[in-house]
């Protein structure tokens, strides 16, 4: 398969291209021994981002520089993705379809009803909602949507990287939740090894850890506390290319240590952020992760899409 | 009564005062048109302070700034101002001990026993409180530490002012909860009429707006949505000085629509404030405030120690 890998030039055409559509999303700085980490951290809080993660910019990224045809945009996703569709749908004034496999979490489906999605439920899990899409767009020559893996979505997603190194210019290391690696081989692209790429993944869907260790991309069976947002069962073709020579460790954490660090996150910063965006904060609570002395490390807080009901006003 | 009222300078002084103690809390910015408001807005997330709100700002200030006896620090306080006590007598070693009023509410206390404080129940209301507090004082000789209502506290609460200058240098108007005045005083004091200061209060605790009304200070009788952090009975001596020159305009907003305040902006920006905190933005959104075109204008968010089980994950 010929991949098309996106190039810090691309992620910069990118940024210029969302610019306006997409928020400046703000850093808070945490000092050593916060959270019991060892390192001063800054944590980028992307999840204040039209549609509550970082998946906008990727969307946008695509409908901007692609034809939309009447028909629209069609994805597959039963989360954070088709949140973002929406948003971009709206704003552009795009018409959007949704197909949800039935492993969505009900608030995500909840909020693609209450926005007026027009949502079909397609199959059991996200393979099978891909290919109902593929077949959508072929019949009503809607604009395809990948939630990870094609070349503008990778660069769309790379400019929380290129705003990430403006706010913190000596940054030394970055580490990134990873579910089909849109986002983690996005910001790659634009670090190209300047800054060390973390790839933190969820025990319940290890794609990158999979695929490293067989040294190949390979399909597994996924779950946990985080699947509706890490959940890809292989890591994206895109993301394999870049993670090759652009992505430096990978670490995989449990999924209670995942739950431990979204409460932290709130116990500490009143952050209510979902389960999948608190496991690069988990790999350097449990150590998965060790930053060295002076080491400068950002985390980046990807996703709020969850039931606040569901932490601890104070434990 | 002589009132001493701190100045820019002392604002200044408190700020490099604290440098290290407290956390340069950030802004984001959204375009004219979200939560309906015809400007842009820049939000101070103050809410990411240590403790869940601004509080810590004004207690190191005054802690750092007496001579702290061995019986530690006492205050009257059923809230932040208690966490935040709590938080630095935690950093600066010192003992701590808290009355609070039967009016406090379930989660504020309990994250007070969390965190191991001394704490006593005393009285009905936040005036008896006042009252249990300075007899504790007289009695163990520790430094008596006010919500309010003390010079280096209404310092402390004003560098936000200093820091939101410096962040947002071209700034025109700023919205500020006001309870007892400690963080609207603060504000004003610093900024000195250079920036409009709106104090919103809500409609169970109008202080200020009564005061404003009679021409002199007056206890009301308090309640509502965010009684627990804006429901001071009578505007602080200090603020109510301040006020008379430096504090713009007042209003006040209905509890309901501080609670659907609260909810935009976690439906918008996936932020968990608490009632009190979100009284600024009601008041942009039900008009009890409204820019002029191009006014630039910054709203605080003070406090994120609500349960966030009371916010609509999907709405
Ligand atoms: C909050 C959050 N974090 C991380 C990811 C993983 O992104 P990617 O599939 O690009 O690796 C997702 C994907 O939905 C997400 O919603
Ligand atoms: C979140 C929050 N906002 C505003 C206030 C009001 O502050 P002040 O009493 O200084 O006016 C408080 C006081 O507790 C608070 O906790």
């Amino acid at each position: 398969m010929n991949i098309r890998v996106p190039t810090p030039d691309d992620v910069a055409a990118a940024a210029d291209r969302i610019r306006g559509h997409v928020r400046r999303t703000p850093l808070i700085g945490v000092p050593s021994g916060t959270f019991g980490v060892d390192a001063p951290l800054a944590l980028k809080l992307e999840l204040l981002q039209h549609s509550g993660s970082f998946k906008p910019r990727g969307v946008f990224n695509r409908a901007l520089t692609r034809d939309v045809p009447p028909a629209g945009l069609v994805i597959a996703s039963g989360g954070n993705a088709a949140l973002a569709l929406l948003h971009v749908g709206r704003r552009l004034g795009h018409a959007v379809e949704v197909f949800v496999p039935e492993t969505a979490p009900a608030v995500k489906v909840a909020k693609l009803h209450h926005y007026g999605a027009n949502v079909h439920q397609a199959g059991r899990d996200f393979a099978a909602a891909v290919v109902a899409s593929e077949r959508r767009a072929a019949e009503t020559g809607a604009l395809l949507m990948h939630a990870y893996d094609q070349p503008e979505v990778v660069a769309g997603q790379g400019t929380v990287a290129l705003e990430l190194e403006r706010q913190c210019p000596d940054l030394d290391t970055v580490l990134v939740a990873c579910g089909g690696g849109g986002l983690a081989g996005g910001m790659a692209a634009w670090f190209d090894r300047r800054v060390r790429v973390v790839a933190v993944e969820a025990s319940g869907s290890p794609t990158l850890a999979a695929a490293r260790a067989a040294g190949e991309r390979v399909t597994i069976s996924v779950g946990g506390v985080a699947a509706d947002a890490l959940g890809a069962s292989r890591i994206g073709a895109i993301a394999w290319e870049i993670a090759q020579r652009a992505i430096d460790e990978v670490v995989v954490v449990p999924g209670e240590e995942i739950l431990d660090a979204r409460q932290r996150l709130w116990d500490e910063l009143r952050i209510c952020a979902e389960p999948g965006a608190a496991a690069p904060l988990a790999a350097l609570v449990n150590g998965g992760y060790v930053p060295e002395a002076n080491e400068r490390v950002a985390v980046i807080v990807c996703g709020g899409n969850s039931d606040p009901a569901t932490l601890k006003a104070a434990r």
